[in-house]
């Protein structure tokens, strides 16, 4: 901390103590809380394009706001055709390998992969405001719907009722996803932050990788759980069923994949047939569905709107995420009424979508119709799919969701980030996909909490030759001012910081009060608190400042506030706090609060020297 | 907003502009994180009277760190016993009906009351570190006790199985609290703010009075529940069942003051018998009694530090949270092994405690051994205690905990913590103890999340006459500046608001520009983000900065950063993005960065009019 004398500020600043620090002008209880909520549902102001048009003109605004095809379509050209039509056909040939495999990953007939890549996508072309996004089913959320509802129902002995399990689920998850979108409730999907993605996506992936432990040791049977430890102990205890091939893995991983079995299973030519007669809407499953369609729906949604504004922010144009759900969500409804699980906007997908050169949503248009020509025409094709292809996608696309350089990026910018992600990646690994998920948001929450409930304090400085004050961590050449201690609070003063700061607040004044006498130069006689990063306070927060104003008296300290911000200002007047402390204890700058302790501490002696009668 | 013209800072200011934005000098991970856990679990610095001590005196201290009495007893005089003696005699007096009333509340035998008025206060007085708590049984808590292990257990039916619970409750309450203590999580009492408080105590005195309706009409069977559309259900199903006194209901309830039995049953002459074989830590008993004694614990708790805190505050004492838990804790679970349920310390007893001029705990020594004389002696007498008393005391206790001027003051200061207040109270009324907790609770804690997940931003304008910057809604004076932006965030830049603050901040900048398009002024070159009160940010934060510089990029305006903090700079750095955005483009003040793009704006004109070629 520096020790330098403290320098008086120039006059030429004086003439800025003429402002007092403001209470805002007062506004109708009603009219303070509509602004709230406005805040809170609708930060980006959807109706603003609304404003100053004719009904007519409204009318067609708001169609095209819940149908941005609407929008784009009259303006559709024959140059962005040719683009579209390159970039569906495609995304229509990795859909189809890629949507074969991951049903068999969600452990539903390969069909349902082919039926996924037809109706949602016609669904989101309507609906979507991306122009990149390219709809389908992904990895995680196949692979959850395998596990979650692989607990309920065994997809190997009853394959009818795994699989309207699994159109169950999809109608929970879109019922679920339309519904935040609906109810502004998107900000859900922003307490999965970029750290617990990319350690739950990795953590899923391990346990992929690890399932596949079955096929490469050739075991009949295996653990229906997915944490290591099951699949571990299953291995192990099976080491003499272990196939010989297992001794030398390599070649024993070839052997595998040659002599596997070569054909997929039956492919029915035909479009999707009408699924809605088979949800179930009965105990004791609708409790699995409803569970699987929510962490499904999140998992889902989180990924097709990550996507969509990446892309979005490439090509600079502006992604709707209320809208976007609304989107998904239909998109899923409508799918699970018509054969088809849960799809999203996969990143894989999207990102050839994207290089391929695709205008519009036009492009899933265009893999619609090229995937519902395979069905009606070409699935015979597909019964000769190899499931080494099928492997082959699967564990690439699991190798590139283990981003492990993510990860070493978290460590070295933020630890906490770190921790969340790894959280995720050992609850999926080691419990199970829920766990991981709850573990990433529990750490992710208590890390908001934590802030709150332990603001930082810090002393300020006065930095040379200036009227500025700063931390004194952070300035090192900042000088300290004797007889006045300085503190910032960096949070809102709140019910669970009320108590701590209290505390702190009389350990600095105790730690400065021994400082001084240590040196045995002045006596502490000022404590100016910095308000500036108070965002807020409550009935807790005022009680603490009130009582910290009595501790300061009976130690002979003065309190001072330096610039209280709007909120803090409206709260302390109409708690009569103000009137407590006098108005003329609170300044407008740490510069004018240190100047006016100064010129008390050095003129007003005579009057004044009962309280301070130690200068 | 304030539109004057722009006035240029004095050139006397331009000095400040020497000063850099200093990025913390680095710290070693394993140091960062020893502070970080200190600060959040040893915020009092418990170790600070250690340091600088011979071994020996460390041995002393310890040993009065977790037993004050050490401490206090060489120091006592008998001019503080002649008060405590006083105080101790007063606050038995009060002791002994009270104890038998909660007793009856908490449907135990009600020779209990007096039998936890003697045990735990002696444990209380060898390890508190109050002076003025009073120990005893809580209406609450009994309250609660009574409710929760009525769902279990049927007292009437089951006396002796319901009491061997209530120790049981009694112990685990015990272990709770003084675990919390020892593994310094005292903070999460923090979490039952002084709202939930008002609220849930307003709430279960409404209960206790509801369930007085039985008595009052005279009712024989009556519901179990403690909800008000149960009670009012149950009473008004019995119309024909209600005595003929109800039809005048004042003169029906002199009645049954009067007719009603006049004894209290019978009370046992000796101390308490011990209990420690009764406790039950089997099933089904055991999660009840769990449930219970973690519920009743956390309450009775908050209760207790609250009133010690309280009057420690009128007397300049300091009281150490995490020791009063550990004393709470133990004197509770030494108090389940000798026949007695939950104590704390109430309000209303500390309150006589202190105006009877208490001076140490010595008074709750004085009230015990009083209390034991009257179990080994005068038990007999209390025989005759008419019921009438113990209505009395319970329903003046009743309605003391009703503060709706408390709840009207939340109203006038703090909506949201009158919702939090409504809600507990609510909760308790219309469902159970502990609906009403977890609603208020949930509140609270929506409303943390809420601060960051929803952080005000604001623009700021220069203030007549100064290089201050300040929020125009507050400063109605403040002159905006022309051609730049500056936006103040109120809170860190987390994964819970990044979303939001992206979409939030390119709002404004749309709004900004289209009022400047509108006046035909000067376009929009550059936007100021006043990082002042950003306590901290994450990875999440870190991309959204990185994209709002890309945004601003293709919008030809230029992002300028002010004072970031320290923690905030380090990963800043860390993450490249001050490489990116490039040290020159982040100053100290708004003043400063203001003025330099002032400067840019009107003399870099020739070599950079490529991109503000609009100026």
């Amino acid at each position: 901390m520096g020790n330098g004398d403290f320098v008086y500020p120039s006059s030429s600043d004086r003439q800025c103590a003429t402002h007092r620090v403001a209470i805002p002008p007062p506004q109708p209880f009603f009219m303070s809380f509509k602004n709230t909520l406005k805040e809170t549902f609708f930060p980006d102001d959807p109706l603003r394009q609304f404003k100053n048009k004719t009904p007519s003109r409204r009318f067609i605004l708001g169609l095209q706001y819940f149908l941005p095809i609407l929008e784009w379509a009259p303006r559709y050209s024959f140059q962005f055709l040719k683009s579209d039509l390159v970039a569906g056909i495609t995304i229509a040939s990795l859909a189809i390998p890629q949507g074969i495999s991951y049903a068999k990953l969600a452990n539903v007939p390969p069909i349902l992969g082919l039926y996924s890549s037809f109706i949602p996508p016609l669904v989101y072309a309507m609906m979507g405001s991306s122009r990149d996004l390219a709809v389908g089913t992904v990895a995680v959320a196949s692979l959850l719907t395998a596990s979650m509802l692989g607990q309920e129902v065994n997809a190997a002995q009853n394959p009818t009722l795994f699989l309207h399990l699994a159109f169950t689920a999809t109608f929970f998850a879109g019922i679920l996803q339309a519904s935040l979108g609906l109810l502004r409730l998107g900000f859900i999907v922003d307490f999965l932050s970029h750290a617990t993605i990319v350690g739950f996506m990795a953590g899923a992936a391990t346990v992929v990788i690890l399932q596949q432990l079955k096929g490469i040791l050739g075991l009949d049977h295996f653990t229906h759980s997915t944490d290591i430890i099951s699949v571990f102990r299953s291995v192990f205890s099976q080491i003499h069923q272990w196939r010989w091939e297992s001794g030398v893995l390599g070649v024993g991983f070839l052997f595998f994949l040659l002599v596997t079995r070569y054909f997929i299973g039956n492919l029915k030519k035909g479009l999707n047939p009408l699924s809605f007669g088979d949800l179930v809407f009965t105990k004791p499953y609708i409790t699995t569905c409803l569970k699987t369609g929510i962490i499904t729906g999140i998992i889902a949604l989180a990924e097709g709107i990550a996507v969509g504004r990446s892309f979005a922010m490439f090509k600079h144009y502006h992604i709707d995420g209320n809208k976007e759900m609304v989107a998904i969500g239909t998109m899923n409804i409508v799918g699970s009424c018509f054969s088809c699980y849960l799809t999203t906007g996969p990143f894989s997908r999207s990102a050839v979508n994207f290089n391929a050169g695709c205008k519009t949503a036009m492009s899933n248009v265009i893999m619609a119709i090229a995937v519902m020509l395979t069905l009606l025409f070409l699935t015979p094709l597909f019964y000769y799919t190899p499931i080494v292809v099928l492997s082959a996608i699967i564990i690439s696309a699991m190798l590139g969701l283990i981003d492990y350089e993510a990860a070493i990026h978290l460590w070295n910018v933020d630890k906490f980030d770190f921790l969340v992600c790894i959280g995720a990646y050992i609850g999926v690994v080691f419990a199970s996909v829920e766990v991981g998920l709850v573990i990433a948001v529990a750490i992710s929450v208590v890390r908001l909490l934590l802030f709150v409930a332990r603001p930082r304090t810090s002393v300020l400085g006065n930095l040379p030759d200036s009227t500025i004050y700063r931390n004194v961590e952070q300035y090192p050449n900042a000088n300290h001012v004797h007889g006045v201690l300085i503190l910032e609070i960096d949070a809102p003063i709140y019910f669970a910081n009320s108590s701590y700061l209290r505390e702190r607040i009389s350990r600095w004044i105790d730690e400065e009060e021994d400082k001084l006498k240590a040196t045995g130069k002045t006596s502490l006689q000022y404590v100016i608190l910095d308000m500036t990063a108070v965002g807020n306070i409550d009935t807790s927060g005022i009680s603490m400042l009130e009582e910290l104003k009595k501790t300061t008296e009976r130690r002979e300290l003065k309190l001072v506030l330096a610039n209280p911000g709007a909120e803090v200002m409206k709260k302390l007047n109409k708690s009569k706090f103000l009137e407590n402390i006098g108005q003329e204890w609170i300044y407008l700058t740490v510069g004018e609060a240190v100047e006016a302790c100064n010129y008390k501490l050095h003129t007003c002696k005579p009057e004044e020297s009962q309280p301070w009668n130690n200068v």
